[in-house]
């Protein structure tokens, strides 16, 4: 997530498999390079709005499967600061993962994020 | 507090021993029943208000005792989001356990909360 | 942190190099002396006003140079909890340590803060 706040969306991107899913309430984005696209379209918005994102993980718990996936359960907090302005927590999201190992590797095969107050739990 | 945070409360207590006591500010909770039945009447109603609340746990350090007890200091912050409504930082806190090892499991004998603005540290 | 945040300002200033610089936008302190001095007069004034500050640091990554240096990048966020008030979300900030270890100990020979919306990144 560090990536992303620093606008790196390419890279941060490229922690999802090619195939990668990306939930969010009801919407999803399929494949690392459309994932990339929509964050890319984000980072801009929030760049020329002068406001600078940042996540915050947290109070995670990690259970292996059987498959040798990996679930990833974690708070994320959704900071912005406009410049010049005060610090808005915009957002309070569950975020579960399910990673794969490649190439000494994990990466994200699916993310679901679901934001509190917004969608059902 | 990710299983009081969904609503586990009764899964929540068992993480006290049986005779645990719970203290916030200068009212204590005794015993993890007790413990249980008052996390249960919280829980439902910020449930019936349609709050979500969200407990962060922070800049923990561990101190072992002599008595093969653990002395765990952590920073506690809750939030609280309503249905359709902002992300609100309702309480900063400190939160300072005893943990007892029984079963091959750690258990909180004592937790101490002290409530940032409102507790005397 | 917790140190600062308990208004143990000395010892807080001790986990610097005795010529260890803090640095926050386009300010410094130089030596722990003087970071002592700094932290003890802003201490002073929270607990004059009767705030209590809280910093959270997260999403720590750690990256070994060739020197033996370590340099730590985090987030760091500064609560303000005023007696009888509400948690303030104060500032946003990422903090970058070069630790130098000495006596078995890890310390701060240079932090750089950056404010989010304030300083540039």
């Amino acid at each position: 997530m560090q990536l992303l706040d620093a606008g790196s969306t390419d890279e941060w991107a490229a922690t999802f498999t090619e195939d990668g899913v990306f939930e969010v309430g009801d919407s999803a984005v399929h494949g690392s390079q459309d994932i990339a696209r929509a964050a890319r379209k984000v980072a801009d918005e929030f760049a020329a709005a002068g406001v600078q994102r940042r996540h915050w993980i947290g109070m995670l718990t990690v259970t292996p499967g059987d498959d040798g996936e990996l679930t990833a359960r974690s708070y994320a907090l959704v900071l912005e600061i406009p410049t010049g302005g005060e610090v808005v927590v915009r957002r309070s999201t569950v975020c579960t993962d399910r990673l794969v190992s490649s190439d000494g590797q994990w990466r994200v095969k699916h993310r679901r994020v679901t934001r509190d107050g917004l969608d059902p739990a």
